[in-house]
């Protein structure tokens, strides 16, 4: 079954589950709506009523079950239905990813990776072998892939999107910091903007230190 | 000058200032906050709100100036006073970010980096000595550092991130995925959890099957 989720609540499910892992690792069996608020720095209102949209699963004064809330939310977020992927560009970044992130954790799985520097063609980076860029048209052709995570320089990041988008890819995870300006048609784009972090934490701390200078 | 600003509206500003930067790229001058807000997916009255916060610069029926816009969000966020920055864990990510994140256009400089692997200590990545990790805390203490960048495994994130903090460092850039369980008084920690966007892209993917599924 599908639940019908508002897009605030779905940006705020990972950070959820992350935290249910986290709190079952710690071998925590239940935690109230007040707690787990002040762990995230939410208020406990907007956590009851968040849950609220998926079925609940607490009790007033009991508090919510740590490991079935995590199954849950595994379920919505359908990190048990696996979604195949491809790398394209196997720089520093590129190779970050296949090497450290946990795809499988998340329902993930790469199954190709491409480039173009002749150099890294024919490597293989944690099980994943690259191939020669030029041949993701027909890579894409050949075998169903979900998402296309572009890791490349900006120069290359349109014409990278168009042509997984025209190719049956049905999800980009976009790291080149470009607002795509093709049509990408269906395809769902999710935007890595590190810098838009980095500019936060940074107002804040300049902040702090214009506040130190005011007193 | 600063403004009283809300954490909401902060975190919307750098990517105001990405639209601005991108916009004077394309030269544009001028654009209504229509245009604005259907080319970032947000509300017109949204738009106007938020920049109500901070003075305005719009006049009805004329559009904003978008030079005007940019060199005030860019005011407002910093950019132009530069907070240093160390990188802690020189793998593959720490490795993409010395390497090609742009820090000085978001006002920042990488002064150093760390690793405990004899093999990296002494490279130099992009301009910046790799150094031993066992230096960490003496170079804190020598050279004054805003912000330690935390790309190194999990399993010494919150070590590290004390180290940091307990040596004046003022702000945390943390990769690791860890929710840090020490206390690092008034650091300010801005958390990057990749995952969550990948699991928001993956809700929408697996969404729209089942869509076509029940169809």
């Amino acid at each position: 079954m599908r639940y019908k989720i508002s897009a605030n609540v779905i940006r705020r499910l990972p950070r959820y589950l992350r935290w249910m892992r986290f709190l079952e690792r710690q071998q925590v069996e239940k935690i109230s709506s007040g707690e787990l608020a002040a762990r995230l720095g939410v208020t406990a209102s907007q956590i009851r009523q968040d849950f609220n949209c998926f079925g609940g699963f607490g009790q007033q004064g009991y508090g919510y079950n740590i490991h079935e809330l995590r199954e849950e939310m595994a379920e919505i977020l359908g990190v048990h239905e696996t979604l195949t992927a491809v790398v394209i560009g196997t720089g520093n970044l590129g190779r970050a990813l296949i090497s450290n992130f946990r795809f499988s954790e998340y329902g993930f799985r790469v199954i190709a990776a491409f480039d173009n520097q002749p150099s890294l063609i024919g490597t293989v980076i944690n099980g994943v072998t690259v191939r020669d860029a030029g041949e993701i048209g027909d890579f894409l052709k050949n075998n169903p892939v979900d998402v296309a995570i572009l890791t490349l320089p900006q120069s290359s990041a349109n014409a990278a999107a168009k042509l997984a988008a025209d190719n049956g890819v049905r999800g980009i995870w976009n790291f080149t910091g470009i607002d795509f300006d093709s049509d990408l048609g269906d395809t769902v784009v999710e935007d890595v903007h590190l810098s838009d972090s980095l500019l936060t934490l940074g107002y804040h701390l300049r902040g702090s230190q214009n506040t130190k200078e005011d007193l």
